[in-house]
């Protein structure tokens, strides 16, 4: 090649090379449309974005021995928090690292468990928590709440009964779809995303985009999940975030803050402590799940937020959603014994956690026509220090405004 | 070694060659009794038959990514059709493609589900449906129809109950042997061979070996199943095969074509369209399935040919066996909505889709001697231009010789 | 590097060597904790005890195939007895080989079926069956007998019902830790060590470290398992060794030994041959279970001795045990035809294999306090010649000690 083309050659690219970093990185980890599965891969700061401030990371591993052997883990870390994804645990969130604090719980489940293992239908329905050991693990679609029997139209159009299973199949599905998105323009949002289906012949055809993003050099990040209607009927769906908190958040003294419009206990036994439901209390052998649900009060752009606060007010973690998409906010206590699992479950939901044919009975099982789609936003945050803390508090006063509290000492009448 | 010797090897060489070439090729792709799987793998007709004049391939692929991880394609390619073999699901054929024609249908479920992640007693034991997108999956072993409970006699010797599941386990069952056997005389049939075993410690021990050949350069191919009883007792053995069609050869004016000697209506849904049974309308939202059992007339040699024909009767696929094999012709029509699987199963069988229960009443679930075996032929056939499908038609019409079809408006009386 | 210090790292290198020479061997080949697991691996005698009189190795291999896809095996031999380990199916032993005999038996279940091929819940609770093949398979941890319901307490603190299944899950569970430990002083015991845990949220937390271990040149080998509760309230638990024997050891007049205090057969059908339910038969179609429930006589050291004798008194297996680790041992006579499975089960454990909820009843479901551990050693032992079995004979009797045999003709009544 004559010495002006191989100029004009490197000029050419150098223009190129100059465009694509202006682009969106994509990378493809695991596909089943692409035929393809990541074994490992890791992408950081100094390949797409050597001039930021801040360092980040985003790598794929495979885990290995016993019950997680092939389980893929997906680790986005934005220089400040470090956020592992199972994709092959419908997306849910493991554990979330920042400096010295853990951000999970200690199940006694202690593998990530591959769903090739799980059973949804033994012990009646509560298979699910032979792998319950997750952050953050979404419940649905189909149903989200507590086992129990449910109609539903068969095959030959006549009415048959189906045995739900806790908080539903999506958990123990397998990402179909996951890719890494960068920004390369500041302040480079890194994402990572995955798509869960939860389809079936005669069935659901429910498609969940999920999405968790950071900016690097942040003390948060955001869930965003977009659920779509694939069939050609309408679609009944539920979804729950149950998003749990062992300790060191969760203490003795510790409080769950939010601006709170209404609350009712679960049930009779949640009622018996009704009056302390906001605050926790030390490990307790022999305590039994307190559950109480929610409808909070939001900002003129339906925004709310919740909080779990420390006993001395000196470290919080926060979520910010809209109560038109997350209507329903369950908090689970779960202040057992440290090795039987020491944990609260915060859980903005589009129900609670009651059984489907108990939450359509009040109304709360949406539908998504063919081919439209539900999206859901949380923003989670870490509020360090006294000050930051209270900032929190002020936040979630502002949203009150002043407004009641109502509160039921008894729990619905269920049927 | 001196020139002589050297001459001496050649001619050995070559005689064996020449020997080998005449010699069926053999080539295990699977074997647990070998502990063995391929990966990937191929073998075309340049290697096999250079001088035959008709292309040809099998290739063996592994699907990666979410449900469908880990899971065995055999795609066995004649030059003119392209059948795709799913060993990990018992042996089903995915879909066969032939130029820009694709026979099979666009179930709702997306990907090729790993049997590890389907639960036949989900959803009141319809867990097959979140598997079910084959072109032809075959039904069985121990049930074929409908769920429900049957008895059973248990490892103590006395009456238990099951719960039977939709199709039974046959099409979640790895093949524990797949080979791939070529002729090498002419007409060089390829075989793709898996064995699939329904075996447990006091149950079936029912063996299938499964096999689907092809001739290069012919429009059509042949499934031939033998199924052994390894036991030591007499064995009940049920098997349909379930074979789907959707776009483009199922559309609005579409025909079931058949040497019928009786119908009947699976349940008074299915009664109430038995006078257009033969004839599919337009995809249709909110379509119940429509069910009919027929009993075929058959040739002298008990052959008998059952075919779908498109609208403008310009295309045809047809299917071949013997009513002494396959005595029970299932026609389910599901002509619901593109989205949730506009299509319709042309299933020979030896029973009908009723509950097993239901069946034995009838007299329909045979069993097998020990040691002994049932064989299973099917030959499919793609007629494509008027000629060929009058051709078709005027075959069936030569069974049916002018006997006629009884029509039974009601369904049957079941207990 | 000036060459005296070389010399001073190379005396260095000699004593970390022979010291380590005299340390135990340790190689972990499975670990979920350290996120690994070995493909294949094999060490030998000339590796670790070259001057020792007795070869030895062990081996790991993966299996692949059908329904063994994936599946570990670590195959232990001592140079007399090769002992084959399941890790993945919770560190069974599928057979021993010694010279031409096999102990083992051959089942309807030819393949090492991976447990995600396993619905425990299937056929009522016995999908345990499609993957019972291994000459030892433990049964537990929460529960070890017969199907059935029984009551539990649920999440909300309620009495709920579970399914239990046959013989419970351990059996199911792969080891998420495995390692092989090598004692490099003389007699150079060889050990298989794996963990398996039966772990769940809101259920028992039971950990069973389970060693396989023989010295090299022994006719013999020992199974060595603790059991811990890793919760933080007291446990039930059931542990059965269900260990099973075929031809040749198991042939018509081959006889079960033991010094037995008592025996009950479990119901009404093994009533019937009450008298001679020490005896085995030729192998007999239609032969339906029979199984006989005893105490057992021990010696002063709690240990006592079971065998299994051939027709000709010429060859023998003996298992060891303590009667307070094991206080129940179960006979499983079940000498059908060939090819259904000619097999006895000898099952010493803390239980009879009756459901949960019926031995509970009858005080039979021990617990475990928070950290508590249990363990159980079984000695196995091969007698070949008239001599030997003799001896194994005379051994039993003095355990005996000519005490009775109380012989109930009737079953236990249970409600």
């Amino acid at each position: 090649m004559p010495v002006f083309l191989q100029f004009l050659a490197f000029l050419f690219l150098v223009v190129v090379h100059v465009e694509s970093e202006a682009e969106t990185f994509r990378r493809t980890l695991i596909s089943a449309e692409k035929n393809m599965r990541t074994e490992t891969w890791q992408v950081t700061h100094q390949e797409l974005t050597p001039r930021a401030e801040s360092g980040w990371s985003v790598r794929k591993i495979t885990l290995h021995g016993g019950k997680q052997e092939g389980v893929d883990l997906v680790i986005l870390d934005n220089g400040i928090l470090s956020i592992t994804v199972v994709p092959t645990r419908g997306m849910g969130i493991l554990e979330v690292k920042g400096g010295k604090l853990r951000i999970g719980w200690e199940s006694p489940v202690k593998e990530v468990v591959h769903p090739a293992f799980i059973n949804l239908q033994s012990r009646g329905g509560l298979g699910w928590l032979e792998g319950f050991n997750e952050w953050l693990v979404r419940c649905g679609l189909e149903n989200t709440g507590h086992p129990g029997t449910d109609e539903f139209i068969n095959n030959v159009g006549e009415k048959a009964q189906m045995d739900l299973t806790l908080h539903g199949k999506i958990a123990n599905i397998p990402a179909s779809e996951v890719e890494v998105v960068v920004d390369r323009e500041p302040p480079h949002r890194i994402a990572v995303r995955g798509r869960v289906d939860e389809r079936m012949f005669y069935g659901p055809q429910l498609e969940l985009w999920t999405e968790v993003s950071a900016i690097p050099g942040e003390y948060g990040f955001r869930v965003s999940d977009t659920l779509t209607n694939r069939g050609d009927s309408d679609s009944e769906f539920q979804l729950l975030y149950h998003v749990n908190f062992g300790a060191p958040l969760l203490e003795e003294g510790a409080r769950f803050i939010a601006p709170i419009q209404s609350v009712a206990p679960f049930n009779a036994h949640a009622a018996e402590a009704i009056q302390t439901f906001q605050d926790y209390s030390a490990p307790t052998p022999g305590f039994v799940e307190q559950v109480y649900c929610m409808h909070l009060y939001s900002a003129t752009d339906s925004r709310t937020t919740v909080g779990l606060v420390t006993q001395n007010r000196g470290r919080a973690v926060s979520m910010s959603f809209s109560t038109e998409e997350l209507p329903c906010m369950t908090l689970w206590k779960n202040t057992g014994a440290i090795k039987d699992g020491y944990v609260t479950g915060l859980e903005p939901g589009t129900s609670f956690p009651y059984n489907r044919r108990i939450e359509r009975g009040f109304g709360r099982v949406p539908k998504i026509a063919p081919g439209g789609s539900r999206e859901f936003h949380i923003d989670f945050e870490v509020h360090s220090g006294h000050e930051k803390v209270e900032e929190l508090g002020r936040r979630i006063e502002a949203i009150r405004a002043g407004r009641p509290t109502e509160v039921s000492v008894e729990p619905p009448k269920i049927d």
